[in-house]
């Protein structure tokens, strides 16, 4: 109850006060055009009497996760995950010995894995995130969370998540914002951390699925989840998604990638004030640098629309004066 | 902001008193099982200390939509809605003249519908339903619930809702739960009313999805619906699309039909204090009276288990005082 009433009126504090006089939201933000861009634009849509207000409950904020909120180099975390697992459920399966992709999964042999494409990579992910039910899924997930470490950083994967992304969220949240997580990536591994990392609950995470089937087991039914793709929330999956999920057209959209492109797009040719955001990984020493030659979260004709139609590209490089929690 | 604040005060002061002090926040019920059963779990999962205590977050109420929130009778809206979009579509469309079902549905033939049997209605509502975007489907659907009238009751469709449903969605909401819709019908149908009607946003509106895909026009990108079936959140899908959309398993679910039995038993399977419900049209003269030989909205199945399992039954004729908002 006092939780509950200082968090109202930390509300109420927050809306009473003017911007200018607030504590800085954004404090790993340094001043510049992204920065100032983004002020610029939640101004605009939460200040009643504004030509571009917008009242909250169409206050939609989608984020991509990979590469947006957390650090996407150097393999998609999801991809190290279910390398992980096939190493474990090894001697479940002596098929799997002489059986590619999982040979070379086994092996840890990177070229024999790029052999097998991407067809072989979802072969891996369906083995080993299939055949339980969501709620044993995301234990195992959130058990692999907590002993798997970052190859380079040598940190929790959910500890490597973008700080000034953090701000941001919880700020728009402060203004009235509803955040959602849109992500390529399986969406009960994104619900495995996303409430306690992000602040954003399941409800509010958007990803890719595979087929799930309520059985009857001993006069209980019971979830379980088939190792059969049933949507890719990527690319145009994106805006078809958020249409499903959310019902109605975001007003902001924060990504990194050509996997992105369709629903920034999407998102800011909707009428009236539109925010779209591409985070650039320009950062070799503090995070990673890449963008139109990556394998991993290419960024090419995303970069070029950004330009084109006045998206705001945020540097990592010059835009953000922390990466990670916890870190200078 | 005075209706903002005035929003967050009410909230303060509704969690402030006490339940017994409070005004009764279901005037439509009548006093009885049913009623104290609801009660009763609401009290239990909302007070601090209380072994059944159920954090807000985890407050997850679900309802069905078609004979839960509103009349089913004597045929589902949507099929009423198709059958009226095909008359007003059949100039554009000279085939259907000697084409079933629509040959049928133009002429009210119910007989030659009939025997189209499901497949047939479905070619109808996929007719009639694709080919558009969201935006101008939910416009089309709206217009329709302004000129279209009940059979029976002379009355738009949208204002055949349950009142004692109304009250109980918004008590739950003031006791901290959030409210979801898990229907049978197409999620953009039930959209175009659900917020103004129910109170209860696009995006917690779960059901029956068209393939609907993004393309590209003239430099734009545009959903379109196709006319293939996506999803049908009927029966043992109900659990699946819960399970997609929130990511949490419900505490509470109420449907009427043997199409919500899944639902009814994943969520009161699920572990600590649980409420499964059952409305049971019984009232052939207020409205109307149906169960096990029912062809729209058949209860069987999910009678026996409610016996067996000792969920809730809600008498229309018994347990509510009021049935439709604006009538005795």
């Amino acid at each position: 109850m006092i939780h509950l009433l200082s968090t109202l009126l930390a509300v109420w504090l927050g809306l009473a006060v003017t911007p200018s006089s607030a504590q800085d939201p954004l404090p790993s933000w340094r001043d510049g055009p992204a920065r100032q861009a983004i002020l610029r634009f939640v101004d605009t849509v939460t200040t009643p009497g504004s030509s571009g207000f917008v009242p909250p409950p169409e206050r939609i904020a989608v984020f991509d996760n990979d590469g947006t909120l957390w650090v996407e180099q150097p393999a998609y975390t999801q991809l190290l995950f279910a390398l992980d697992r096939v190493r474990a459920l090894d001697p479940q399966n002596p098929d799997w010995a002489t059986r590619e992709p999982f040979k070379s999964a086994i092996a840890g042999d990177m070229a024999g894995l790029a052999a097998a494409g991407e067809r072989g990579l979802l072969e891996l992910v369906m083995a080993t995130h299939a055949g339980m039910t969501p709620e044993a899924f995301q234990a195992t997930a959130s058990a692999w969370l907590e002993t798997a470490r970052h190859p380079r950083f040598g940190r929790r994967f959910d500890s490597l998540v973008y700080q000034p992304m953090l701000e941001l969220m919880s700020f728009l949240r402060t203004r009235g914002f509803k955040t959602y997580i849109v992500s390529g990536g399986g969406i009960e591994l994104v619900r495995a951390f996303a409430e306690r990392v992000y602040g954003i609950p399941p409800e509010q995470v958007v990803g890719s699925t595979i087929v799930t089937t309520l059985v009857q087991q001993d006069g209980r039914a019971i979830l379980i989840r088939e190792p059969k793709v049933d949507f890719i929330d990527d690319k145009a999956g994106k805006p078809v998604a958020i249409n499903r999920h959310i019902g109605r057209r975001p007003i902001a959209a924060f990504g990194n990638s050509d996997g992105d492109l369709e629903m920034l797009q999407w998102t800011t040719e909707g009428a009236g004030p539109r925010l779209g955001v591409i985070i650039r990984h320009d950062d070799a020493e503090r995070e990673y640098a890449y963008d139109r030659a990556s394998h991993v979260g290419r960024l090419d004709k995303a970069l070029d629309m950004a330009s084109a139609r006045g998206w705001t590209i945020v540097s990592m490089k010059t835009d953000w004066a922390t990466i990670f929690p916890g870190t200078p």
